[in-house]
């Protein structure tokens, strides 16, 4: 059976999440739904990040089996067709072999997180960014981030309904950098927790404001305890990026 | 009576534009009620730019009289917390003296109109650019731009309703640049007709799909002819970017 593999854009707002759930629409449920109404067949859609509710994707990875073969192009302009009015974009489509898998042959998943930093109340960016009105210094905020690169135990940046086996996970890269009032948190890993990335944003916003050091991120994160995290981020400053895959041999 | 000079920055989606009209909300109808809810005082707001509806502001420049002398921050806090729910923030506050009139002390306005250009369609971006699927050509568009810049009877690009004593008009600059698939359009000069950017913008997007040459630009313009005009890009696309004074002496 043909397998391909889609690039996805999408605004959360509407959605319960990536996944499908039973208490709303979701965006693979909405992508599922395109798909067998344009080709006549139910199938899962596997993504490469389960982005929650509200948490917007520029390239979330997904794949799916056919029953006959698609040219890409048709199949990508069929989906974009039949998806509206859902806020939601297939950017690429690409057949791939059978042992490729969204999910499970990511190298590297990439996240940012966009905050607004002034007083007034935000306006064309509202939905797009979590507006912070407190001034925070971004310099402490990337000293505190740079003590959760590494591999270590992430139970405190951990949702309590996170199903992975294991707190156990490197962070490759975490950087805090200021453009005007504009501040971005982007952050690499092979894989995150349920919730990890707007968990440390949370901590790492407390830092900027001054109410925790720098240190005291190494600190929580050492206590390895769900209630030594700061207050989580909402999820509409959050993005899914880009995902990385080996390439193909 | 004190005068006081705001920065305003707004998402244009839910107005009827920025001057006071009877069918509907507009911004700076918006502003005077929030000056009225905060001070009791009912009082002209005016604008430099009158933005048609739909088109948005990151920093439209108003002034407006009180009765008695406010703190600029409080004065921005009040407005501010006043205004809401619209989506409209009041940037900055300063008192100026009673010879600055927003309108007519401008010596420059800067308007930004942003494209993105590709097939899918828009989602974290809807309402925020123009989407045009048909690949367009930016060095051709800035081609048929610089033909724009300088001295003209801009007739063909002004709306009907345009309401100016003279067509004749400086345009100081335009630039066509793309970062991706996001085209930006940036237009500067010290006043424009009514929906000027929109029909230049609507013209040059037919260089940039080959139905009309740069140079095709060129005769638009000398026409003098509404009808020589392309279809005017829609509102969502533009930005009244800045607003310049002389430096008070």
């Amino acid at each position: 059976m043909p397998r391909y593999r889609i690039t996805v854009e999408y605004d959360g707002a509407p959605f319960v999440g990536w996944q499908l759930q039973i208490n709303g629409p979701s965006v693979a449920g909405a992508i599922a739904n395109a798909i067998a109404q344009l080709t006549g067949r139910e199938t899962a859609v596997h993504g490469a990040g389960r982005t929650d509710a509200g948490v917007h994707a520029l390239a979330q990875v997904a794949h799916f089996d056919l029953d006959t073969a698609w040219d890409r192009l048709k199949l990508r302009e069929g989906l974009n067709a039949c998806v509206r009015p859902h806020p939601i974009a297939i950017l690429d489509v690409e057949g791939v072999s059978d042992d490729f898998h969204a999910r499970y042959s990511a190298t590297a998943r990439h996240y940012l997180y966009r905050i607004v930093n002034r007083r007034p109340p935000l306006t064309v960016e509202l939905g797009r960014a979590w507006h912070v009105g407190q001034p925070l210094d971004e310099r402490a905020m990337q000293d505190g981030a740079a003590y959760l690169v590494g591999r270590h135990d992430f139970t405190t940046f951990r949702s309590a309904e996170c199903q992975a086996a294991s707190p156990l996970k490197t962070l490759d890269a975490v950087t805090v950098s200021r453009l005007g009032e504009v501040i971005e948190i982007s952050a690499s890993a092979r894989s995150f927790l349920h919730n990890q990335v707007r968990s440390m944003v949370g901590s790492l916003k407390l830092v900027g404001e001054g109410k925790w050091l720098p240190i005291d991120v190494k600190r929580a994160l050492e206590a390895r305890d769900r209630s030594a995290c700061g207050p989580v981020a909402p999820p509409h400053g959050l993005y899914l990026l880009r995902v990385d895959y080996a390439e193909p041999k």
